[in-house]
């Protein structure tokens, strides 16, 4: 078997650690597979050097931003190459660019466009285990380092398991696998030991920590068979697979929660055709992902309200963005809350199952929630809620839907 | 005037320094000139990865090792980018490979064989003052990362000064230029005003720590004009220039210690031709530089001894080879010596002045220290004596050649 496999920021955060990941590499090639690592920055480096950034500017350019977090996962890539070396294997690091990870210009939040797998073949099939700097990549013409954003390793694991046609990809991380919601939150949460790429995709963009939301979507589309595990124990983690493949379909997989969401809201807004698209379209080209919308209905006729939600991290340009069109537009004002959640059900069940929002809903209000946004998909109902109800709405659904029971 | 400026480990070393170079590199581009950035890692964040990599692996790969090393110029490189815009300047990060500095393969090692200064030249045309991750290369096919060696920034420095035409290169350090000796031994050691390259680059093999012997050599060779400067003052420090520019020409310019040589002998050698050549060929080829080579004078005309000196951090490389080749000689034994300094006097007047080598003899002798070895050039004497006697031999000679005065 060919298994590409991905480590975190936790499993390679020291050197005792990088020793551990090369033992489970080396187990794995003694067991006759063929292995490509992919590593994240040691964990704590990415976050230290952002703040060494902004002590030092408060607008630092995109593009030297990439060139410095791209080193992280060059240094783990490199120690990880030797640890591995120690256990008697070839092994050789590459950059994401010597990887031939190619990817767009957009400077620290790139799209990977193609993988050329030219170097790190040639590496495997010379006996080599290479070991990749993930979240990284170069642009085509091969000038321009650039980085994926946050999770971003996951994606470059995932994309070189598809470019190596390899049989398995698996996420090495600090949790043991996905679980129906956070442990931390809610005690008798339960590890599933199978998920759909379709519910994973959802628990992961709803803020569930295990897997980076792109990367699943990528999975899922190439039909890479992905597995998250933990790189401290032996335990088979959660498998990640197409739908059909799970034999009994519960209606409710698991709960997750956002607390990195911020709500923007244009108040008193003229009521006419192509006033979101404005907003959106200028909201987008500052490469801001909003998450839910809502628009209120228009009681006259002529004002409505329009309420979003971005990361936090984004609020600055998107506040500045949205305050440049409210005034283009007259609008009243523009209104900021970041004291928000959201509170996510995910289910593939929930196509066959009606009545799951109602019940969802129903829940929230016994235990005096209310709920400020609605925003629901096929197999997901989201709920955006006060910031302080988060653990109670996640604990009180979690035991509704008796997740803790197979 | 196109000037390149190069700035050391504590010019950069944290977030606040990287702020005061960026002030500098502004202030220069104010007086109306144009400026190329060279920078080495942080101080101690070379010696960390070096540290963390040996914690991991007794032998780690040099091709891995010069990738896990790189990270650290990339990182204040790109720090330092984002601190020179905060100044309304606009400047771009290179790596070493991105600024085209083309080296040979030797991996830790690397020499440059050639600097691509399109990217850099343009970047400065477009009014951008590029930063370049200095220490660090890529072989010509573009392939894989090299490192230069410890001080090879200062190389980077006046290669890409040489590549650029610049008018002039400034090495910025954290002394305020080139004594006549350690201040730290001596303490009325004097500032050099100017120093010819050749004295310059005895001096900085001879182990004074201010530039980086490679660098001077080429320098010399492409008669870059370098100024040694610190970056915590105003002070103009030292020019290095062409022997003949300077006016008035001393005797001896200064003294210079080295504490990180061994001493390697093979005892009992036969004494026939070639047996040197096999010996230091086989040294060469593990890329170890020799340095001292001293061989007595068989006595009985049949069996000889050969001394050497070598790098401490090469010993273990080095007594390996010594012992391989002992064996094939039928030597009597390989003995080492890590207490051994080096210790010498330079200086361009000994070209015209006899006499300098039998004073420094007479004087190590009336301090009762033993020389245990010889080695003299054009401009510079060389002896090896025990460890513990350096900063006396060092005082003694910097007093008796009265370098205090000018």
């Amino acid at each position: 078997m060919l298994i590409v496999q991905k480590y975190g920021g936790t499993s390679v955060g020291s050197p005792e650690r990088i020793k551990e990941v090369a033992k489970r590499v080396a187990r794995c090639k003694n067991e006759g597979n063929d292995v490509a690592v992919i590593v994240s920055a040691m964990s704590g480096v990415t976050d230290s050097l952002i703040a060494k950034a902004y002590e030092i500017s408060q607008t630092p350019s995109n593009h030297d931003m990439d060139i410095l977090l791209s080193s992280g996962e060059i240094v783990s890539a490199s120690l990880t190459a030797m640890a591995i070396e120690t256990f008697g294997f070839k092994s050789i690091a590459f950059t994401g660019s010597q990887a031939g990870i190619i990817t767009d210009n957009c400077h620290t939040k790139a799209k990977i466009t193609k993988v050329d797998t030219k170097r790190v073949a040639k590496a495997i099939s010379e006996g080599y285990v290479p070991v990749i700097a993930g979240f990284q990549g170069v642009t085509d013409d091969l000038i321009d380092i650039t980085t994926l954003g946050r999770g971003g390793s996951d994606l470059s694991a995932v994309a070189v398991a598809e470019a190596l046609k390899a049989d398995l990809c698996e996420i090495y991380t600090d949790v043991d696998g996905v679980y129906t919601t956070d442990p931390n939150i809610v005690k008798d949460a339960r590890k599933l030991e199978k998920i759909s790429y379709e519910e994973m995709l959802e628990l992961a963009s709803l803020g569930a920590k295990v897997l980076q939301s792109r990367s699943v979507e990528f999975a899922k589309n190439y039909n890479v068979k992905v597995v998250v595990r933990s790189s401290f124990t032996d335990d088979p983690g959660t498998l990640i697979v197409k739908e059909d493949s799970i034999m009994e379909q519960v209606v409710v997989s698991g709960v997750a929660y956002d607390k990195k969401q911020a709500r923007i809201t244009i108040h008193g807004v003229p009521d006419r055709p192509g006033i979101a698209a404005l907003l959106f379209t200028a909201i987008a080209n500052e490469n801001i992902v909003v998450d839910m919308i809502v628009q209120n209905i228009s009681i006259e006729g002529t004002i409505t309200d329009i309420s979003f939600t971005v990361p936090k991290t984004d609020i600055s340009k998107a506040m500045e963005v949205s305050k440049k069109i409210a005034k283009e537009l007259k609008a009243a004002e523009v209104l900021l809350n970041e004291d928000i959640a959201k509170i996510s059900v995910v289910g593939v069940g929930m196509r066959t199952h009606s009545g799951v929002a109602a019940k969802i809903f129903k829940i929230l209000s016994e235990n005096n929630i209310n709920i400020m946004m609605i925003s629901t998909s096929e197999i997901k109902v989201s709920c955006i809620v006060d910031l302080k109800y988060t653990e109670l709405a996640v604990r009180v659904l979690h035991d509704a839907f008796e997740l803790n029971k197979i």
